[in-house]
């Protein structure tokens, strides 16, 4: 195994993506110390049994204090406050990182606390499941997932590598981006997405048409690949709807653009253009299965779980 | 085993659905003979290879000819051709079904071609994969999964015992409805799902300020899940939204009032009201899982495939 990267790294946040850095820098052996922070004494409670932390600190200055780094796992819309919390007790020298799902809005909201001396420098892993919480996080959950670093303009040049390898150790490929880049890029593949499948399953849940009974015993027919983003943390999701709102408004208004001429083909009976877009959706599932970022096997290999 | 159900089961249309039967009724014992029928050599040759149909006739009335069950495993589009194609070749007191994904069309399409003294039930299994084609059939398909049955009014009771029992011998859960709300209910769970895949498919595949290889590699940011069922059969998926106009009409009109609702949330910041929808939505996800209707393993056990 190779040397540690950090000495010290504070993970402010110990909910699925906090553990599951903590068990993936364990397993890379990352780090030497790994100090998890949670408000809630229930959350410590359930890192202590599973004991992926090395230390978990009551306060967020002595979880901060002697860390070469800190990553705020939290939800984005609690950056700012955190922030401002432990400026006094951030090292000279350490690396301030996150993992918000959303990254002009993190510059906004962490830059100006962030200490002279201290390299703020914003990440997103694109890896998460749909359950959330301390007992919910795996080592495995960054393995082949891409890592996007957004260091604003003059970021230390040597601390955006050491980000980089450190990413690149818990099984990530990382590119660096634009934050405004990102906001749009994560507005189609996660952000609309997101919203689109909570939506479905409100308007399913508000016919009274159609029974919710219903709804549950028919959804293999498509609906319940929806519910499971769905059923994602609300406090997140609804943190990343509030702070990256341009981007999401941009690609929505596209995405109703393109479901109005659908309407109105179906409404006309235009076989033809129904039939076009949907020979070309095709393709772009054959990348991403090319591109090792799903499964191949059919409903996700559903089937063949069941065995 | 038991005794099979029919001696001749002709399946029209050997497809994902079709083969996925053939396998499913030779594990059950259910039939003596199954006929499999494609107009296609070259699906009839793969078919011929796999080994799942006992005879492979190249015409359908060949195919439709002396069988107690006919089941039309086609694009609905082609039923009403189909439909009069048979007739004429349809034994007394033979089962004609279907396994189409909407039914007041099959009624009207097929309905008027039925001769006396054949008993007509619809039906449709709930349950399928987003790869298509003879190879991609496999017996389990239809385990735990509904099959709808929708028979018109006054048909014959003991045809409909032995459906049903033939579904159940299957592996399926039977449900018998009316063909007008069970299009109702599919619109919901199933066919304005396909729509808003394919939709946002489409709409990222058309973007100018993202990539399609950045689309790919962040897909895993839950744009992937969408791709499943956006790479489902062309031909089926149009033919369904021409036979199901007025209830995915009807669904479509309330999802956008709703995602309408959401965009206004968003550009307002009322983070309540998204948090509240976003926190409704578990509910749902929990009731599906809870049925034996999809796996409870996070990512849809994608994470635990891997290794």
């Amino acid at each position: 195994m190779s040397e540690p990267i950090f000495d010290k790294v504070a993970l402010i946040g110990i909910g699925l993506i906090g553990a599951s850095l903590a068990h993936a820098i364990r397993r890379a052996g990352a780090a030497v110390h790994v100090a998890g922070y949670s408000p809630s004494a229930e959350q410590r409670a359930v890192a202590k049994k599973i004991g992926f932390a090395d230390s978990l600190p009551e306060t967020l200055g002595d979880a901060a204090r002697d860390a070469d780094l800190v990553v705020l796992a939290a939800p984005v819309g609690a950056f700012a406050g955190i922030a401002k919390e432990i400026a006094p007790h951030l090292k000279q020298g350490a690396i301030l990182s996150d993992v918000g799902s959303v990254k002009s809005a993190v510059l906004r909201d962490v830059g100006p606390h962030v200490p002279a001396g201290v390299h703020f420098i914003p990440a997103h892993p694109i890896a998460g499941t749909e359950q959330s919480g301390p007992a919910a996080g795996f080592a495995e959950l960054f393995d082949d997932r891409w890592c996007i670093l957004t260091p604003p303009a003059g970021a230390d040049a040597a601390a955006l590598e050491k980000l980089k390898t450190f990413w690149q150790r818990l099984g990530s490929q990382v590119e660096v981006m634009d934050a405004h880049h990102h906001d749009l890029v994560l507005a189609i593949t996660s952000h609309v997405p997101h919203l689109i499948a909570y939506n479905i399953v409100g308007t399913a849940d508000d016919l009274s048409s159609v029974t919710k009974s219903e709804v549950i015993k028919y959804s293999a027919g498509g609906f319940r690949d929806f519910t499971r983003i769905a059923a994602s943390d609300p406090t997140m999701w609804r943190d990343v709807f509030l702070n990256n709102k341009d981007a999401v408004l941009e690609v929505l208004g596209r995405f109703s653009e393109d479901l109005s001429a659908l309407q109105r083909a179906i409404r006309w009976g235009d076989g033809e253009a129904l039939f076009n877009l949907f020979a070309r959706t095709r393709a772009i599932r054959r990348g991403i299965i090319d591109a090792g970022q799903d499964s191949a096997a059919p409903n996700f290999g559903r089937n063949v779980q069941k065995k």
